[in-house]
């Protein structure tokens, strides 16, 4: 199995509305320092997992997509609750549909949001 | 797949008796810098994996029942060989322990105890 | 020269008015990891720069009066560009407040935004 | 699951021919920073994964050598695209057979390229 | 004193001749992690050392290069020891000019060249 | 001002006697990662701060003579408080006396003893 990785990072603003998140509930923000793993389990015929150059620009458009808004107003998380894992899934789902026939491995999203805390999705196709 | 990660950290003091460990066999210590990879197939009604706050206080009660002891003193640890791998896997089961029902997934746990080196243990329930 | 080094970290959000800031006009947020830096010429009697524990649970306290807020909302920062520089400023201002007589050296604060990017303020008393 | 990972690295000069590549197509380099993560399902008597001073020690002398040479002169890679996910294989493939019957669990080998990018290779016996 | 630290990278080809060099006489290569700190005692009206946007871009045109040469062949280093500290210089210096009028405090450019080294150059105006 | 950066690491038992301590008096222990950077106003004519393996080499046997030891048993520690900020003090006289003539500059020790906590001494000759 083989895998590439790549890293970008977005800041944003954001809720969590509910007693559940204590004093995430009040508008805040975060960096999330994104990793995005891409693994299949043989190499193409340039030796590589898939076009770095690629990944790294598809990735970037996402964080572009992102960064500098407060999701609390953005129409694509109306009524959803932005968690780490949630926008995590939501940078997997962005990534995945972009490759679309260019990738059909597995691939991971973490998202750090601290030095001592991070949320991943992985799916495969 | 969803996953989060908390960290933490303990400072021990121990020694790994038997000419297998050279120097180690010697009293010596560590710091380990500890990840806890909490993994679960889908999210909870708050679009979590769990509460980070309870894995957080959780892992932190394990870290200070652990940190600045001389582990060969220690009677949870008579007659053990204390190694980061042996000490991945008693982290990881008190930590499933003390979430009880709180998760059913797959807990992750790596020791740190240096820029160089670490330990993992991965259990389900 | 002696100094000690210990680390927190906020989350906030914030918006930067002016066309100067481009996209960091907009309501956006930051994870900072917080390093504060405390040096001194000589050790005391403990042989330490500080007690540590004081340092942590300072840079805690002012941590937690920062985190989870909406910077714009905070009567603390009206009329105030909060640029990163200027919260490691603040944080510097803060620390040096709360210390008072327990520390009298020079105070390095730095707040990184991402992996890429930070901001520090080093003053003397 | 138990796992150990260890640490080195490699300074490299290669190019990667083809207009696939880019600028990489011309003569560059790399420092790559190598992880190698061994999974085994129990512990041996010893209680670890296996002797680290040993896996240390194998990854030092593949290290050796690799570094601080051209790896388009080096008759190992004739005619081969010596891209990161390649030179995780070969890294993988060197600590396998130098380990023999030392070790009989999954291998995993990360090379980090930057502090943005990596790539890994990871196989079973 | 405030200051602002920006991060970007290179991956070049070059030898270092000499006895003095051991086996970094061969061709080989580096993946260095560019660090550039930007020190002014007072902000501008915009609560910033500098725009740090600029800073970005200007060492990100450095970056670009050097990135993917051969040091060996490029002029601007003929007959030049291109060593960590060397190379560190001549971003300085090269950051200085592009800069211009637009900054006039100290710079410090450090050159990771892996996770166990790294030189720095330091000057001011 | 040019600096070069080396890295290492020692793993040690020891306590901390006295109230002012709290937990951090019982024999506890340590894993300190030690970075020694060493400044000097101009290079050699290698184009170098110092001969880089030298100072490997040098910071590599003083992290030998006190790795895996129990510094309270160590007779070059008698009657002393092991603190960290002592502990980086001890390591710079160790590594400017084995340096002797080879270096005259200024030498900075930073251990870090967690991923949030370190301490320094700088000197110069």
């Amino acid at each position: 199995m083989y895998s590439v990785q790549v890293r970008s990072h977005i800041m944003i603003a954001h809720s969590l509305p509910g007693e559940f998140f204590g004093p995430a509930a009040r508008k805040h923000g975060a960096t999330y320092v994104i990793d995005a793993e891409l693994r299949r389990a043989e190499l193409d015929s340039h030796n590589v997992v898939i076009d770095i150059g690629l990944a790294l620009r598809l990735l970037g458009e996402i964080a572009e997509s992102l960064s500098y808004h407060d999701l609390d107003d953005d129409p694509r998380f109306a009524g959803k609750l932005t968690t780490t894992e949630f926008l995590a899934r939501f940078v997997h789902d962005e990534l995945r549909e972009r490759l679309g026939e260019a990738f059909d491995g597995t691939i991971r999203i973490t998202l750090h949001e601290s030095h001592v805390a991070s949320a991943s999705y992985e799916g495969g196709r």
